[in-house]
């Protein structure tokens, strides 16, 4: 065993790690699904502003998600440690 | 032991790890399901709409899921590492 | 001890992680069966449609148990490491 | 130390973190209960429909409590790495 | 194996911990959306209020999973301690 290896060996754990940041996202925009839901059913004449809001909500929700997938992705193919 | 074994090995960590995203679509989704019935409950006559905005929002939800399940199976069978 | 063992010592805890995915589901279907139960309890005469949206989006949210299950299965039956 | 110890040893951590999954039906099961029992309350009338309601979406919570335990079981008793 | 190697190992590892912290401005930001949801719903001719107090409220938000991804940046590729 090497260094380089031990380096490549904690990155696969650590790209792990960095993907449970999507729990969040995936509690959150469940949420505002469930809320958007809830609307659509009370004044389904004002679904096109509900789902456009629950989807721009959504987006900004989904921005840490994408941070740990991008540092997830560092680790496995842009590695700056080797 | 050699240093592949250990990545193989840590890689086998890392890729459980990735999946514990799932967590949060299931209890986001989970949530939708039980507002879209509720909403379901109280008009059923707007039971399409509610069904949709539900399920177009817990496709959302699902992307973070999906992002934990690529990194996983870049690291069981994409394994840019060795 | 060789390197093989290590991988496969590694893939049990790896496999057992990805079942912790299983809390999110576990947690959105139980809300979607009270909220479910709710209605059903306020419009007994909507039971059939309540139940529906409640179970459709349950398998909704029982995906992200599944992709656990599946990455833990593969770690322990098909594991592509040795 | 030899490597079926080692594999052993691991399979015994990778049973006790699958049943982690267990939080999660143990939650949402629970809610569900907390909202069956407060529908009969309101509507006695409609016990039979609520408690049956609540089964079922309970049965389906289960479903990823029962797959930690499978995991769990194949670590223990059918482990597949030696 | 020597000490920088270590180093950079383990800073993959704690890069990826650091990205645990987007699981809350993930439920925060989702809450927000659905709650913005609901009340463009309810006040349809308010929607721009809303939609801008939902969107301060979630940039605010964002600043933990922001520090995050900047602490694990560092890790990666300004890492003080090599």
């Amino acid at each position: 065993m090497n260094g380089v290896d031990l380096i490549k060996a904690c990155s696969a754990i650590g790209a792990g790690l960095a993907m449970i940041a999507g729990i969040g996202p995936g509690i959150g925009q469940g949420y505002a699904a469930g809320k958007g839901a809830e609307g659509v059913g009370r004044q389904p004449e004002a679904q096109g502003d509900i789902v456009r809001t629950m989807l721009l909500g959504a987006a900004v929700a989904e921005t840490t998600g994408i941070y740990g997938l991008i540092v997830a992705l560092i680790l496995l193919f842009a590695n700056p440690f080797f």
